[in-house]
């Protein structure tokens, strides 16, 4: 199911056909997932998108690809976004997440969900030393 | 602010003051932060918490300790935890994580937000290829 | 699936049945969505849903019914609920909502999700022109 | 610091000073807290939500009053409501709960949201002997 | 759909396999459900929130085992996880849960779902009166 | 208190000093508020968001600039975003909203948000015909 139609090649817009090209090119791969094919309704906010996506997951950077990628997998868990908890999760893999690595990344993030909770619930303001700056 | 009041070493139960010994011990510091003692009001669940954290985020694993504090610090920000946001922000700088690697930590956890809240909105389902069993 | 069943017509207690037929009345069709469906399992609580919706929902205010009905979306998607957001979605564009405006709803929830992280993260409290109040 | 400023007796509209007396009436106290003295400036909101919430939390139902608060708090803990945790948590305290209790009731809202976690990572679909319907 | 398989018993670990007859003791069933079979995959993770479940749900407590389940329901609602909802409220219902509790259950998650939603908009702070502590 | 710093006109690199001067040109103000003081520790950062929200929020679109500017309010409401729930009311207000424009948004904000919770809860899934494509 979904709130959109979820368009096939014969039915896109050149802007996004052309868009689509770009992720066929830069995943070296034909498929292209429904995520960007429900997307394709509106070419602006599709290509804002892609755009930024390639930039920010660009293998040049301080963090490297499979970090990057498991940061994506942690907030799509807190989000509860099944899409891209299972989209992310195998693009993690495909980067050389071991089943180690996963079993070991679900550890933190339901300790963190833990502990979150439990800090929130207590209420406790963080302490000065965590404060980098000192506006009250 | 708090929902419980802080207490002070002079107010720990035996049990509480064991614990907070082993963290003074495990993080060469006499200083305790104020979530723990928030959460020694029940030492029992104070012990639970901190015996897993000291697992969860412990060196000897498959990903490094300061990924996994990066973890920790994306998930916290999701949850909007306050306390934990700076708490691990603080946390990861000490284990290394520069500004570069901050603004992309950041960057990464503002592009899944982003994504996320488009795949929500889509509703489209996880295409078949990102799905590893076969219950419908 | 779901965690009750969805009660048929003629399932549904005298109460449940009189609400329906004020649903059935206002919408001016005979087709009731699940949601009341499952629902009708506590009359009092189908009850006092049903009142609120209408009076909020009512043409009869400051907003206009689309704008109500976009906001119903936005919030539906950031709570994560893949029922209200397609009930919803579909009774914007029932209302009127174009692909175009479609697709600016959903490029504002998207840029909001994003800085809204952001903020977050950084941890910035309110700047004092932004307070309507006096209190610290 | 506030969206809006907090009204003092003075300010109230009659209407708002009328569901003002109401609450104090319940309560047996003079004081009305800072939540109602912002939402006086819509006094139709103000009086739908103490009238929900007076029939919500009423001593005759099916569960006690107590269990009910702390349901209360559960639920805004998890949405990170730190104005609906302080105020919640003190009526529960007013209402019997024993710090034991209190404690318990973190033990249970921070093992439900590390199991939340891990669910929804692993993205398991409900059993179908959990499933009260026979819609797929 | 899932993000990893769901094992068999056959496929299981010795240690998964060890555990896997604890929960079986434990709920007089030899029905394990697929949550547990998917966290099957990695026994350390397994063995811990096992553990914890089991200690933490324990009906030796400050409250009783009907009202730790029904705050399970109540987060699990919050934190949108369809596999917990399911399972909890089955659990609820199996601990004696009766329609006109579970009613009242949604009612009060309902209600504070809305309040949440007030106080955070309103950005109130908690009154002095709700705070334990002295700290600003 | 905060993450990072508050950086001073005189501490911004010239790219993010840039990019101010933009923010100040566009708003006709001198006032550049926190939030891009925080994000300028990263110009790159800074620049991708101010260009995005300037293009999303821009007055040339399908939606008006007050129902865009509501519609963040609410998506920061149900973040629980404090910093964005501040600024963005204080835009709203900026953009004409009035006190009575104000109480409705909340009430659909806050009814929304427990419809929202029923529905989670109640696990039912989209009628057919919410559905706009045709995967199951």
């Amino acid at each position: 199911m979904a709130t959109v139609t979820l368009l096939s090649d014969a039915e896109l817009s050149p802007e996004a056909l052309a868009i689509f090209g770009e992720i066929r090119a830069a995943r070296n791969s034909d498929y292209v997932n429904d995520f960007w094919r429900a997307l394709a309704h509106d070419p602006s906010l599709l290509r804002a998108t892609w755009d930024r996506l390639r930039t920010v997951m660009s293998p040049d950077g301080a963090l490297d690809p499979l970090t990057k990628e498991l940061l994506y997998v942690a907030v799509s868990i807190v989000n509860g976004c099944e899409y891209c908890i299972h989209s992310h999760t195998a693009a993690a893999r495909a980067k050389g997440m071991t089943p180690e690595q996963h079993g070991e990344l679900l550890a933190v993030v339901a300790m963190a969900s833990q502990t979150n909770a439990l800090a929130t619930a207590l209420g406790v303001k963080p302490d000065v030393m965590f404060q980098a700056d000192d506006k009250p």
